[in-house]
C-alpha cells in the first residue's frame, strides 16, 4: 500500500518536473533571446565607444558632462536603478524589491557614455542590470509567484553574464552561486542554463564576438608548484579585497564630499582626467582589453594592477556605470603576469589564474569561477584552476564587490 | 564607530578563517594520506582479484560460499556497517548515527571476495565506506564537534571518491552534493579538496594508475546536435533510474525471500551464475573496465547495458559489495554506444556523456558529473558535458542509488 502510494507520488513527481521543464523552457528562453540580441548590440555599441574615444582624445575632457548627465537621467527617471546589481542581489534574495524596466535601457545609455567618455569600468554589471529588470518584466508579464519571480531574475542574471561574456556555463552558475555566499541556487539551474545557453547562442548568431586568451605552457603538478599556486592564489584573494574595499572607500569618500549625484559624477570625472595627466597613460581608461591580452602575451608595467585598481574605483565611486568585472579581469591578468617574474611560472598560466580567481574572491563564486577559467582557456591545469579559485575564495574573507550578498554559509 | 566594529569583526573574520585553515590542512592531510595509501592498495587487490579470477573460472563456482563468507563477517562483526553507504550519507546528514571503524575493513575485504569470485559489482562504494569509517575515527580521535564531524566525514568520502578514479576534483564536489539533493556543502569546500588532492597525489604516488577514455571526436554545437544530446540525455536519465530501481527492487526480493543475510548472499551467488549460463558469457561479471574501453573505441553489444543492470542488481541486492559507480560507467557508456547508431553520432561522444550522466541520474550530483567529464575527457565538447548532466538529473527525478539522499530542494 504504501508502495504503491510512494509509486504514485514518484510519477507525480516526473509529472511536476516535466511541466516545470516546459514552462522554463517557454520562459527561459524568451529571456534568452532578448538577451542575446541586447548582448550582442552591447558589445557593439562599447566597441564603438572605445573606437570613437580612440580616435578623439578630447572626449576624455567631456568625461565630467557626461557624468552629470547620466547622474541627471538616474535621479529623474531612475527610482532605484541606481543601487545597480546589488538591487538586483536583493530581489533574488529577499523578492520584495522592485526592479524598474528603465534600468535596462538606463544603464545601457549610462555604460557606453561611461567608455565613449573614458571612465575606467566594466560591463557585467550592464549585462546583469539589462538581464535583471527585462526578466523582472517578462516574470510581472507572465504573472509568476514569488518563487518563480526569484528563478526568473536569476535567468536573466545568466543569460546577461553568459551572452556578454561568451561563456554560457559560467554564467549559469554564477548566478545561482553569486546571490548568497556558500549556497547554491538548484532549484534554477536548469532555467538558468536555458537562459545562458539561448542568450549566448543567438548573441553569437547575430554577430557578437569575445576576447580570447590561451595559456601557452602550464607546469606539472609537483608539491613546488601547487605551494606557487597557492602563494600566488592567496596574492589573488586578498587583492580582490583591495579592488572591492577600493570601490567601496572611493564611494563612501564621494559621499562625504557631496550628496549631490551630479556633482559627484563631475568632480570624479575630472578626477579621472587628472590621473590621466598624473600618470601619463590612457591605457586605464574603458575597458582595457589590450592591456588583458598583453597580460597573456608579454610584459605589463608593475603598476597596472594598481592603477586599473584606482581608476575604477574612481569612476565606479563617482557614479559612472558599467561594472567591476573586466576591470577585475585586467587586475587579475596584470597582477598575474607581474607575479610570474617573482615565482619563476609562466605569465599566461599565473595571468589565467590571476583573472579567474580576483574575480573569484570578489564575487564570491568559487565554482562559477573555476568554469569561467575551463570555457575560457580549457582543461589543462584544472587542478591548478581549481587550487587558484578555491585559496583565493579563502582568502577574500566575506569581502566582495556585491555589499547586497548575504554570508549564508561561512567560508570556513 | 561602526565602521571601526566592523573592521575589526572583518579582521577578526580573517583571523577564523586562518586558524580553520590550519586546522584543515592538518586533518584532512592526514584523511587523504591514509586514503591514499589504501586506495592504492585497494586498486592492486582488485586487479589481483580480477586476474585471479580470469586465470581461474572455476573461481566463479564459490560466489555462493565467499557471500556467506562475507554475510557472516557483516552480520557478527559488522553492527551496523551492512548499510553502507547510506550509513555514511546519514551520518553526514544528521550527525547522530555512529560508523564503526571496522566497516572500512569489512568493505575491503568483501569486495576483494566480490570481485575475486564474480560478483558485478563496483568500487566506490568501497572507497567511501573506506573514507567514511576512517574520517570518523579520525575525527572522534581528535574530539572534534559536531559540526566539524561532518565536515571530516565529507573529506572522507571526497579523499575516497577522488583517490579511487584519480579524479580529485569531483571527488571534492561528489563529496559535498551527494549528502542531500540540491545543496552544496560549501563549508566543506576547501578541508574536502585537500583530503581529495592529497589522497589522489599519495596513491598516484605509490603507485596507483587508472583506465582512461578519449572522446575521439566531438559535434559542433547546432540546434540539431543539441536537441540530440537532450534526447540521448533524457534517455541516459531514465535509464539512471532503471538501474537504481533495478538495485533496490533486487534488494526487496531478496529479502521477500529470507530474512537471513548469508541465505540471501548464498542464493544470490546461484543467480549470478545462472545468468552467466543463460546468457553464455562472463563479460558483466567484476568491474567490467574492458567493456567500457570497448565502448569508447569500438562496438559492444545491444543488451549490454541492460545485462550490466542485471547482474549488478543482483549481485547487490543479495548483500555482495563493491558499490554501484562503475557499473554505472558500464551502463551510461555502453548505452551511449548503443545509441550512437540511432542518433548518427560519433561513440565515444554519446559513450562519455553517458557515463557521466548516468552517474548524474543515480547519484544526483550534477555539477560533480560535469567535472567528472572535464576530469576524464578535458574540456572538448564542454558544453554538451554541461547539458548531459543536467538533462540527466532533471530526468532521474528524486530517484537514485542512495535511498538515504534527502532531497533539500526539488530539481525544478
Amino acid at each position: 500500500m504504501f508502495r504503491k502510494l510512494s509509486n504514485i507520488v514518484k510519477k507525480l513527481d516526473h509529472f511536476i518536473l516535466t511541466v516545470s521543464l516546459v514552462k522554463w523552457l517557454f520562459l527561459s528562453s524568451i529571456v534568452g533571446v532578448i538577451m542575446g540580441v541586447l548582448s550582442a548590440l552591447f558589445l557593439r555599441s562599447l566597441k564603438l565607444a572605445t573606437d570613437l574615444r580612440e580616435a578623439n582624445p578630447w572626449l576624455l575632457f567631456l568625461l565630467p558632462l557626461a557624468g552629470v548627465f547620466v547622474s541627471f537621467l538616474y535621479s529623474r527617471y531612475g527610482k532605484n536603478s541606481s543601487k545597480g546589481n546589488n538591487l538586483i542581489i536583493e530581489q533574488a534574495y529577499y523578492g520584495d524589491r522592485e526592479i524598474p524596466l528603465r534600468m535596462s535601457i538606463l544603464v545601457f545609455v549610462g555604460t557606453f557614455l561611461t567608455h565613449l567618455f573614458g571612465g575606467s569600468a566594466g560591463r557585467e554589471g550592464t549585462a546583469v542590470q539589462m538581464g535583471g529588470s527585462i526578466s523582472e518584466f517578462i516574470g510581472r508579464l507572465f504573472k509568476l509567484d514569488k518563487h518563480d519571480m526569484k528563478i526568473i531574475l536569476m535567468c536573466g542574471i545568466s543569460s546577461g553574464f553568459g551572452s556578454v561574456f561568451g561563456t554560457p556555463l559560467a554564467g549559469t552558475i554564477f548566478a545561482i552561486e553569486v546571490i548568497a555566499i556558500g549556497y547554491m541556487y538548484y532549484e534554477a539551474l536548469i532555467p538558468c542554463f536555458i537562459s545562458a545557453f539561448v542568450g549566448d547562442y543567438v548573441a553569437t548568431l547575430v554577430g557578437a564576438t569575445h576576447s580570447h586568451y590561451h595559456i601557452l605552457s602550464v607546469p606539472s603538478v609537483t608539491p613546488v608548484n601547487v605551494i606557487k599556486v597557492i602563494v600566488a592564489s592567496a596574492l589573488f584573494g586578498l587583492m580582490s579585497i583591495v579592488f572591492s574595499e577600493g570601490v567601496h572607500i572611493s564611494k563612501s569618500l564621494f559621499s562625504k564630499i557631496t550628496d549631490n549625484p551630479m556633482l559627484k559624477s563631475f568632480i570624479g570625472g575630472f578626477v579621472v582626467i587628472a590621473l590621466v595627466y598624473i600618470f601619463n597613460t590612457r591605457e586605464y581608461l574603458g575597458l582595457g582589453l589590450p592591456t588583458i591580452k598583453e597580460a597573456f602575451e608579454g610584459n605589463v608595467s608593475k603598476y597596472s594592477f594598481i592603477l586599473k585598481t584606482l581608476f575604477t574605483s574612481v569612476t565606479l565611486g563617482a557614479g559612472y556605470q558599467g561594472g567591476e568585472v573586466t576591470p577585475i579581469f585586467f587586475v587579475g591578468s596584470t597582477l598575474g603576469n607581474v607575479l610570474s617574474d617573482v615565482l619563476l611560472m609562466p605569465a599566461s598560466f599565473l595571468a589565467a589564474l590571476g583573472l579567474i580567481s580576483v574575480f573569484c574572491g570578489a564575487t564570491n563564486t568559487p565554482i562559477s569561477s573555476f568554469i569561467l577559467g575551463i570555457e575560457m582557456f580549457g582543461s589543462n591545469g584544472v587542478v591548478f584552476m581549481f587550487i587558484a579559485c578555491i585559496v583565493s575564495y579563502l582568502f577574500s574573507g566575506h569581502h566582495g564587490i556585491y555589499t547586497s550578498q548575504r554570508v549564508y554559509r561561512s567560508k570556513s
